[in-house]
């Protein structure tokens, strides 16, 4: 039994829950959107809590916003202009302007809170926020996807939340067909997909609706996330047009260090669980 | 706050902590050597629990059986005979037995009560304790290794609980020694290596033990374990001899099913993270 030193997640349905000993309480609050809290953890640095559920820590948030950045940035033959959908604690946006040539990142998070609270307690994350190259917005990704002008971004990066509550509507075919005409001919989405243990029904419908929307070729890639639930999460690239690999020479010349990603776990990530495949075959 | 409906495993050191929800302890008792605990859970099916830490589970030890018995089985040009040091759930030993080539399969587990109760609580994993290859010994798996006949096994896979307790000689240079003699020419140990997030340090050990025992060609290979601290589990084969990839074709046309394992994961567990490359290299 943990008594109130822990902060717990348990997972919808209650099957499992993930917990961090706590050193203190450092903020809590109910932004216009969603309830945030933030936690000074004893061995995760700090914690990053929205309505309950794990978002960010400082010890492990690499896996996520290296795997959500990269991986795309990288399959795509010349990304200039990248959206970043939610990403508030701008960890994403960070990763990719460390790619030279990416001339505009926007990032769109529809609760300004999110990344106050991040510039406080990940000032590592909100580095680049001030490169000339970002814009931070703090509006609906969803509207702003449905109002864009056509042809006007290559990668839209979905770093949502669960989907539930704001994020909901950011795994609809609606939201994807607005991503469809926004999009480059070349361009794409990637998703935050949850996890293939966990989720493989919400992953299939997700999938379902990319492709209904003219997003039909799919790569659900893998890595794993500890203090998200199973610890094993994953995104989905949805394009337009079928992707030739990715640029593995770039890759192996990158100019910038990172803890995870690499040639090797670009690959690695890509590969599908023999679960996975049968899964989605059935569809 | 988690009330006595769950079992909660607290990571040593206590920075995090996993939990599933419990429907009924179906058993707990003290063997001579650990203490032993059976739960049917919520969303896991049945739950082995050993001196406190999480085992076994029926929904997903699929994922550390297959990667700890086919990324060794097909890494080896020609496994004949395999020892199993611990693994007393039986579920390594079924998966080894559906290699046609392996002619005999011993699983030397110090505490039969282990296996007793896998027997009740997870039968399937034990289906294939009476194939007449499979041999169960309840005896010290280093005192077994110890007095072996040099060059008497191609692969001693060690299923092992954590390095404390029982296990704690498993990870030593003189086990790893022991294991080097017993070994044939092509032969190797393969180990289960904990979390590169959470135990780097004692992974950086574990592979010098193995070094310096002569067992220097190391390879650490990375899978998702949802019950385990991290969610995120790793294996580390040692040889005697540089090992030439693995049987590809073989795994290919694998005459049995897999639920993770297939050629694309074999090759993606075994890519290196940059954080990993980077600790071991300094080594």
């Amino acid at each position: 039994m943990l008594d109130s030193e822990w902060f717990t997640e348990q997972l919808p349905g209650a099957e499992s829950a993930f917990s961090l000993k706590i050193k203190a309480k450092l903020h809590a609050e109910q932004s216009e959107f969603q309830h945030l809290e933030i936690y000074e953890t004893e061995g995760f640095g700090n914690l990053m809590v929205i309505d309950g559920c794990t978002m960010v820590s400082t010890r492990d948030n690499f896996f996520y916003h290296e795997m959500m950045s990269h991986t795309p940035l990288f399959t795509h033959p010349d990304p200039k202009r990248v959206w970043i959908i939610g990403g508030g604690d701008c960890g994403t946006l960070r990763e990719v302007l460390k790619h030279p040539g990416v001339e505009k990142a926007v990032q769109i998070d529809i609760d300004e809170r999110v990344t106050r609270l991040a510039e406080i307690y990940f000032p590592e994350l909100c580095e680049s926020n001030n490169d000339p190259r970002a814009e931070l917005k703090f509006i609906d990704g969803i509207k702003w996807v449905k109002d864009a002008v056509p042809n006007s971004v290559d990668i839209i990066i979905v770093d949502s939340t669960d989907p539930v509550g704001p994020a909901e509507g950011l795994f609809s075919a609606a939201f994807y067909r607005d991503c469809f005409k926004a999009l480059s001919p070349n361009g794409f989405v990637v998703q935050q997909s949850e996890s293939a243990l966990l989720h493989l029904k919400l992953i299939g419908e997700m999938r379902d609706a990319m492709s209904n929307a003219g997003l039909s070729h799919l790569q659900t890639f893998f890595f794993p996330q500890c203090i998200y639930p199973s610890g094993w999460w994953s995104g989905t690239i949805a394009s337009k047009v079928a992707l030739a690999g990715f640029r593995e020479q770039d890759c192996a010349n990158k100019a910038f260090d990172t803890e995870f990603y690499n040639v090797d776990m670009h690959k690695a990530a890509l590969a599908q669980p023999e679960f996975f495949k049968k899964a989605m075959a059935k569809k």
